[in-house]
């Protein structure tokens, strides 16, 4: 196996490969955690819920192959998709928001360990001000820009209640911000060159009910659980169905 | 257009489907939001992150293909995609950790919305019992297995800290909860038959990461940010490389 003496190059990476290395990542670090050295396609594959063929061709983007009859050097290939992830560095993070949710996010270990460092808690309540969270002083909210500028702040987490939002967004884009997550229940204008990713926390609850449901309708026969009236169904419309291209085969195997 | 007299049949549906169907949602009710009433594959396949290919596929599976000319009602495509995730009923959900993950999550509108029902909040410390949280008084985590019985709850959720979780992820198993999502940063054992899903809430920032990378990367040029030692390559094996298969052509283009 060589190994590259450089980063790959970066431009021909999908977006829907980018998306998927966080959850190969997660699933390495779980086999970390349970001492595994070197693991399979197949094995990873079913780990992080994706079919192998194209896991393969995710990681075959970062020049990592793994080897016939051994896999994936799972150490190796978590640094690997850290480096490719940009999370080889410190990233600093500022969270918007003391509640609860802010919080929480301040004392979640898992970004530490990712290469986050949450380097400012704010909020605009003035009773929240001066407390202590996770080793870091609550700072009110306008010090927003202050902070981003002296501390490098490279994205911005907003935890607000969905009415403050916007306007935090807009406070973190003019101080020169162009990551920002977005835990609050709104959508945010940005402008061109902004990224904004709105965090879903129900999306994995979903995925538990549609096994959940399986589960219960093998146990129970079909047509148990309509209850609700479904909305009236949109009207006939003139033209033909939309044409589904082929995919490939292997995704229809599914994992 | 037909309107599914019926539920569409079950089985056919790819597990990597199952994982995107939530990802479309999230999409429809930002379009929802905005007061969008019809959508086009393209446009929605940009929006939720995949290409419209996959996007189309993924939708057949629903008996749902959208309109030439015109793209997918959001509200009816909003209305197959609840039902088909088994999110049209009514989920009792138990939440154990009431710290401040514990209490966001409780709080977090985004559940309710999605047909989730927090149906208890426990924790092991008695201080924290009789608190109340989002209209909820938090119970002792004692009364776990009569709270799952009485209240016929069908997932569990972990907020608890690493050291806890096993023993509550043992006791939701115990007392019939196949259903688990996980927040704490522990790998859990399940016996067969039982779902566990943990959530890693860097996953976006992560993503968020790269992108931050490749701005800052285009401005300074190149490797500036090889900052952190790379662990040992793995030893040389016997054996050539894993091959990769093909993969579809439409998912190389990205999105």
């Amino acid at each position: 196996m060589t190994r590259p003496s450089s980063r790959p190059r970066d431009r021909g990476i999908p977006e829907a490969t980018v998306a998927r290395l966080p959850v190969y990542l997660r699933a390495l670090h779980g086999l970390t955690d349970r001492g595994v050295p070197t693991v399979s396609s197949e094995e990873l594959a079913a780990a992080a819920g994706v079919n192998s063929a194209k896991l393969r061709k995710d990681l075959s983007h970062l020049g990592s192959y793994g080897t016939r009859g051994v896999g994936y050097d799972v150490e190796y290939l978590i640094y690997q998709i850290s480096r490719e992830l940009g999370l080889t560095q410190d990233w600093a993070v500022a969270i918007v928001g003391a509640g609860n949710l802010g919080r929480a996010l301040a004392n979640y270990g898992g970004f530490v360990s990712r290469g986050f460092r949450i380097a400012a808690l704010l909020d605009v309540q003035e009773s929240l001000v001066g407390a202590e969270v996770a080793g870091l002083r609550v700072e009110h909210s306008d010090q927003l820009e202050a902070v981003v500028r002296q501390r490098r702040v490279s994205i911005g987490v907003i935890a607000t209640s969905a009415a403050g939002a916007q306007t935090v967004c807009d406070r973190f884009v003019s101080a020169g911000v162009t990551s920002i997550l977005n835990f609050a229940p709104v959508v945010l204008n940005v402008p061109e060159g902004v990224d904004v990713r709105k965090v879903d926390l129900s999306i994995e609850l979903q995925i538990l009910a549609f096994h959940e449901q399986r589960k219960a309708a093998g146990a129970l026969g079909p047509d148990w659980n309509v209850s609700v009236e479904p909305p009236p169904a949109p009207p006939e419309r003139v033209g033909g169905r939309i044409p589904v291209d082929a995919v490939d085969a292997a995704e229809e195997e599914g994992r």
